[in-house]
């Protein structure tokens, strides 16, 4: 059965969204941007099948509409969608940052239609449909943040469209997201910025003559969409700023092991620094997965499918798909993830948090 | 004719220079390793012609030595260089740090023998003669850091010689270099460190679980060779620590900006540093060179060289040549610099030091 797909807003994750969805195929794609340059182009790569005139023909007939503009244009889109799209139809969108926009997406919606937020943990040095690539989300992690108002038969679709795509889905309460994006993400902007900020300060042109690999590296994300940041440092500011006086604190304990001349304190700083990085997992494509499934039994209530999947998601664990039984005794939360370990780590995750679990099968 | 070089330490940088040197042809090039494996892979790769058993025969043959050991290394090869090279040997190292290293240098060598410091600012995130590449200096920035002492016959043979690599020279006092490095390699490499510590401290499965392509690049150097930071953090400890001083500043400012809410000086911060990172020179390869000789007077006293050579550094211009002419009413100082923009900079500079140049011919 094909489904039907709106993507609004074609640029560089739009794009390679519809490219690796034809690359999936199943999938009917049309699309639609604020820039009809931007659509058309699109269209000649092949990232859609058609481009739609406007946010609410193509909404009025799409099974799954996926909003991949700029955050600060995020709610103008899911307005246009909530006047037009039939009841049952599942939103979802890629914004970078999640507790402000899932919130208006849900109470633009409203309860006949599902919103289950998303935020794709990848992108390149390029920007718009010209960077775009069907390979973009292969072994990335893409988080869905479900909230106590997510139905699971929307969050299913999405988890099994965003896994068609290549990516590995891990599920986060919005907040927690922001939290940890302010650290992987945002802090480093941050920092690429001060520095930038130092070396224009003194715009001494040897330090730009002198600027090497690891200056350059470090300061990459400076030199990238504006607008993006704009939106992402307004919508996650509190959350930033708990990370940089936590960065700030850890870089004047640096300055004070090098002012102490403590070469033990430097060396420890080093050796730490090294273990950590050593432990960051590499990107890469798919392992060739060992599904496990385990069943949950839930009681009947709002918020189940949330908290079910962002415990197992605060373990680090992906889940590769997800469905809800209904037995004679109650519900039941079905979760594949990936091996006997993960499978093992979840139950414990869930037995803490009162849930019963226990593995249903090993296919 | 062929110049005979003595390499000591084949490793990264040290390979890679006895790589670009027999590509450039004319040498002789014969190498020692404290570890006779890392010598006779040299040996294989074709990055020396010859092993040699210990520094002190080597150094007894060779016109050019350079020192490619770590930084913690420098003095005590030197040392052994200084017991058996003949006068007029000409010595050089590639150390990231210059101003201990220097003095040291000069001191143990006398005024028999030239010693120039030099750093080039390349590398890979490789480490050891199997990284090497006999383009890696290609269109890169190698530092020299002349002295009161430098002889301007042992600065012309380093600086023709490490333009045959391929690399662009600029000349900066050994104390201004590290204050330099400080800002655009050691600054990232403290950060690199202080972002994980922090993701360490939580040990957050989550947070290594999403880090994605920023926070890779920003921590890169963090899993790098904790013996070569060690000699660096050590060695210029008070530069760093001021640069770092700088960046917790700019980095109160941009969490106070979150804090407020003061989106317009948020938005300040993103287009200073965006306009800042644009202006970073893309490394590539040499351009077509336009030479342009700048013929200065120079009165004769020590240090000439040193203060002609730092002044031209300071504006951020390479020098491709330069060598002393005796005229019969003093000496000249003549420079080779690419394009006449720069020779009118150059001039410039010079004249505000009280040097009298002038552009001479235009080859």
């Amino acid at each position: 059965m094909t489904e039907r797909v709106l993507i609004i807003g074609t640029g560089l994750i739009g794009g390679s969204v519809g490219l690796a969805l034809k690359r999936a195929g199943g999938f009917e794609v049309v699309g639609v941007d604020a820039s009809a340059d931007h659509a058309a182009n699109a269209l000649t790569v092949g990232a859609i099948d058609e481009i739609v005139g406007d946010i609410s023909s193509g909404a009025s007939k799409a099974d799954i509409i996926i909003v991949a503009t700029p955050v600060g244009a995020i709610s103008s889109s899911v307005s246009s969608v909530a006047s037009t799209a039939a009841a049952g139809t599942i939103v979802t969108d890629v914004g970078s940052t999640k507790a402000q926009v899932v919130s208006e997406a849900e109470a633009l919606l409203g309860p006949q239609r599902s919103f289950v937020g998303g935020h794709p943990m990848a992108g390149t040095e390029g920007e718009g449909i010209s960077a775009a690539r069907e390979d973009l989300f292969d072994g990335a992690m893409w988080i869905l943040t479900p909230t106590e108002t997510t139905d699971s038969a929307a969050y299913r679709r999405v988890n099994t469209l965003v896994t068609s795509l290549g990516a590995r889905t891990l599920a986060l309460h919005p907040s927690e997201h922001d939290r940890l994006v302010a650290r992987v993400s945002h802090l480093p902007y941050a920092v690429a910025t001060a520095l930038m900020g130092l070396a224009g300060d003194s715009d001494d042109v040897r330090t730009f003559a002198a600027a090497a690999g690891s200056f350059r590296d470090v300061t990459r994300t400076a030199g990238t969409n504006p607008r993006v940041w704009h939106d992402i440092l307004t919508t996650n500011r509190e959350a930033i700023a708990v990370e940089l006086s936590g960065l700030i604190s850890k870089l004047g304990s640096f300055r004070d092991a090098l002012n102490d001349g403590d070469h033990a304190e430097i060396d420890r700083l080093i050796e730490m620094a090294r273990d950590a990085r050593r432990r960051l997992p590499l990107k890469g494509a798919r392992e060739p997965a060992d599904p496990v499934t385990i069943e949950t039994i839930v009681p009947d209530r709002a918020g189940v499918l949330a908290e079910v999947t962002t415990t197992v998601g605060n373990g680090g664990i992906n889940i590769e798909d997800i469905w809800m039984e209904h037995t004679p005794s109650g519900g039941a939360l079905r979760l594949v993830v990936d091996g006997r370990g993960n499978a093992e780590k979840a139950i414990e995750l869930l037995t803490k948090a009162s849930f019963r679990a226990a593995v249903m099968d090993e296919r």
